[in-house]
């Protein structure tokens, strides 16, 4: 993927989502996307996906964790169109709850993501509904890269330094391919995911998407059982390496989060930040590093207590 | 005061706090000021007195509805000096725990905050510890005006318009009377108090700083009874107008900062948005409005029911 499709993908998207603010916490650049419209960063590319692609007027569908379509939800009542929405079991109340609030038809049914992925598939084959893929689609990929667009332009205008290197969660690789193709050549990428929820690391070790294993405190916004074609198709070029961390990591990263920066993450939110905390990425001496904090969709009483 | 003053401040503070973020939110600007050190905007202050007044070898000591109080305790740490810091009952067990993981000795008595004043001042009397007042010192005001210094170049660095009108929440008069000082004359600043603790407006009215009763759900963060005389000397100048909002407003505020921001706000850090939702300040077409978001120290358990 090209500069330029990011760049028309903001140009696209710009009126309807928020530009993010990003903040210094000692020496490390924090892109705070978990303060985006819904929750997380998933509106990008389900406003890049509406404002791009036709929708019939059996309006659009998608499969997700929770996240992504919330997001779907909110961009398709923005825009005035119908959605419906697929849902695995273990989807948090909170996203199932703003996804009802967009007034999007949500099913709750299934396992896993891919369960729900399965069941919306279907409803699309028979309804003629456009499909948004929650990361395996290029206006998906596109919409997310311009996390790394405001990210770079912001840093500019205020002064600040550049990025040598930032961490990005990883679910099923839609927003790190999309980061990573905005600053191919120009950033290293690094990749976070969980021990439990390994897809990207399992496929740069094996070449190819393989599936993997979830089980992670993380699974119900990174637990994509295999990363996207589109998506590996950009990573395995433009992502480093991935750092992998263990749910107590990820939990004291929400804690720290909270605490100390008076932020609210849910686990996925802040994985990315977990692989600092824990060292499982070490930055070099006077190495600059960012890291995204993608998603803000917890339980309030949990991180409470 | 002078904007040299608070220039000066931030020189000297400026290593110390967080430069916080701005935020575009449907045309307002919000300053999250709620991601400082500590969860509120107090170490501005804070540090602008301990950096500028030499300490004793008694150290330092406030009173405190509990967010001055930790900001004092967390920048004394920051700096080496020894802190004491008196509490009132009704202090957010947040704050009183936030104020002893910072080192400092933690003294909880009396039922408002004027009665930890009277405790402090009898402590500093016998000890000789420097006093930091939560409000009512130039240095304390000067630092709290960095927020408008940051608010208003932040904008320009980032190409976004200059502000008309801000709303600022109104306690004891620290934070407004040092944003209205950066602002004199070039922005209009509108203080905002809950219906129960209407310290400043009492003062316009009356023409000097006057007790009121105070009975609201943001005591802790804004229930002084009276504001203080270097505050009110600006404020009857540089301060339009005071508008009241009350505690339904206040919780819908809160609230909403969460569901449609993912902002954690206390009370006292949701009343100036507060405002803006109830009505209670209309702006004018046209009209570029900024709301500054002061304080994140809530009960999580309590925003999430």
């Amino acid at each position: 993927m090209k500069q330029d499709e990011i760049e028309a993908a903001h140009a696209r998207i710009a009126a309807h989502i928020r530009r993010t603010p990003i903040m210094e916490a000692d020496g490390v650049s924090l892109k705070l996307e978990c303060l985006q419209h819904t929750g997380s960063f998933k509106p990008r590319g389900a406003f890049n996906n509406l404002l791009s692609r036709a929708a019939p007027g059996a309006g659009v569908a998608t499969a997700s964790g929770g996240n992504h379509g919330a997001a779907v939800a909110y961009a398709a009542r923005e825009l005035g169109l119908a959605a419906k929405v697929f849902v695995p079991d273990i989807a948090a109340p909170l996203k199932i709850e703003k996804i009802r609030s967009y007034g999007a038809d949500i099913h709750v049914e299934g396992r896993t993501y891919f369960d729900a992925l399965a069941l919306c598939e279907a409803h699309v084959a028979a309804s003629g509904a456009l499909a948004i893929h929650a990361y395996d689609s290029p206006e998906t990929v596109a919409g997310q890269g311009t996390v790394g667009l405001e990210w770079e332009r912001d840093l500019a205008k205020l002064g600040l330094p550049g990025l040598d290197t930032m961490l990005v969660a990883v679910g099923g690789g839609g927003l790190i391919s999309g980061v990573a193709a905005w600053f191919a050549g120009r950033a290293r990428v690094i990749g976070v995911e969980p021990q439990g929820s390994r897809a990207l690391h399992a496929a740069l070790q094996a070449g190819r998407p393989v599936d993997v294993e979830v089980k992670s405190a993380a699974a119900d916004s990174l637990g994509a059982r295999r990363v996207g074609a589109v998506n590996f198709d950009i990573c395995r070029h433009a992502v480093e390496r991935v750092a992998l961390v263990d749910d107590a990591a990820i939990s004291a990263a929400q804690r720290k989060l909270w605490r100390d920066f008076n932020i609210v993450t849910e686990p996925g939110g802040a994985a990315a930040y977990a692989a600092l905390l824990s060292g499982a990425y070490r930055p070099g001496a006077g190495e600059r590093l960012g890291v995204l904090v993608c998603g803000a969709n917890a339980d309030l009483a949990t991180l409470a207590g």
